[in-house]
């Protein structure tokens, strides 16, 4: 039997902290047809939100190093300003937006991430299971759960997690029961060998492509950790895999990716 | 056909703020059989964090003046920080919390509250409809729906709500599907006509006599608005309305209201 089709969205940080940006996404997710997730990200607003309490954001590798008062700082700016304000300009489109993190619902569970380098990356956990039967009954009941990028071990304890990730783990575990699109976008048009030139945009991207060009230095920086996390969905059952610009998700434009 | 037992409780901000409090609460909470659904505030964990970012902290008469920073403020503390702790703790517990705003899945729509003796309240709303079928569809999962104090108005906007009317609110709204028990936890072992006198506490209050306690002063503060919310849901056919303190709730201990 076909299966139904469920669209999975990411949204990062910076394109919700800017107003325009955020405006111009919403309208277009409103826009789109069909049984759709949205997770978002926020770590700009949360660095803005440490920075006006004293604390110091500590970076490594583009990845929030999250001690006890950065732990806080995530739930509340991930949890609540971001993904609260979302829900409410969603609901005024007329879709029923309903927000979650990984300890809502037993959601998804993470695991901290061991020492890496002799790093500690304190609470960043990373995913080991999703509750595919709690997203499925909300989908089915005309609801579109958006996610924040939190998660729980179930002991008690709240995880910072890659919005990336959750997106790639969450469209993955949904391949059971639907047809499922993955959707990641940003302020970019896609993935592009020089950000100057519009016309370096790979409209195709293959695995031993970006594998090649992973060794050669041509695609580095937060690309990497975006196209690993892109690749895995397609490679574990995701349909099509697409990263493009936020005001493009109506379009054919930007990166689709080839097992 | 007799309908099945739901019980609804409220656990204040005060509580939550102090570690030994909440473990004690989350630990009876944790206990009560059935089918139940929490309400929590977060004005103090609120009014710190204000304080922190040099945001004055407005109150007239026990209520919230939410400006456009405050609205923020308590989105981040009450949806967020607050709430999804909550849902950690109780998810460690065993209990399939899961946390809601009034703005997701349009569970609470609220209005603005009209200027009340020249007074604006800003971001402050009154619930005007609960989605009574999103609580019922949930609660018959398994999940126990934990509920922050902020509502939306449809049109994009969210409002600090107070926690003692949702609950009430919400309470009320479920009578339809379910005999409903509503229980309004705080620090105080019940309402006490004499604070200092664990004697004065009052095991029954009649409407009438709360009517005539009110005129004569007996009763007056913060009680006066939750007892006010407290009848109106016995009144609106909650079959128990009890108001105890946070660690008595599996007990008989408190004061029960009487039509």
């Amino acid at each position: 039997m076909p299966k139904e089709q469920l669209s999975v969205f990411k949204i990062g940080g910076a394109v919700l902290e800017d107003a325009t940006m955020r405006a111009n996404f919403i309208n277009g997710f409103a826009a789109i047809p069909g049984k759709k997730i949205l997770i978002h990200g926020g770590g700009r607003t949360a660095s803005a939100l440490s920075e006006r309490l004293g604390i110091e954001t500590k970076m490594i590798e583009g990845r929030r190093v999250t001690d006890d008062d950065t732990i806080d700082i995530v739930t509340m700016v991930y949890g609540g300003l971001v993904n609260k304000r979302l829900i409410a300009s969603l609901q005024a489109k007329g879709l029923n937006a309903l927000g979650l993190t990984g300890a809502d619902g037993n959601l998804i569970t993470s695991m901290k991430r061991p020492k890496t380098d002799g790093v500690d990356y304190g609470w960043v956990g990373d995913p080991i299971a999703v509750n595919a039967p709690l997203l499925y009954s909300l989908v089915e009941q005309g609801v579109v759960p958006v996610l924040a990028p939190l998660t729980h071990d179930g002991a008690g304890n709240l995880y910072n997690t890659n919005a990336d990730t959750i997106a790639s783990t969450v469209a993955v575990a949904l391949t059971e029961m639907y047809d499922v699109d993955l959707i990641m976008t940003f302020e970019m048009e896609g993935v592009m060998l020089d950000l100057n030139d519009p016309n370096s945009l790979l409209k195709e991207i293959r695995f031993s492509d970006y594998q090649s060009m992973k060794e050669s230095g041509k695609i580095h920086g937060g690309m990497l950790p975006k196209l690993e996390n892109a690749f895995k969905a397609i490679q574990d059952g995701v349909k099509v895999v697409r990263i493009c610009k936020f005001d493009q998700i109506n379009t054919d434009n930007g990166s689709f990716l080839q097992i």
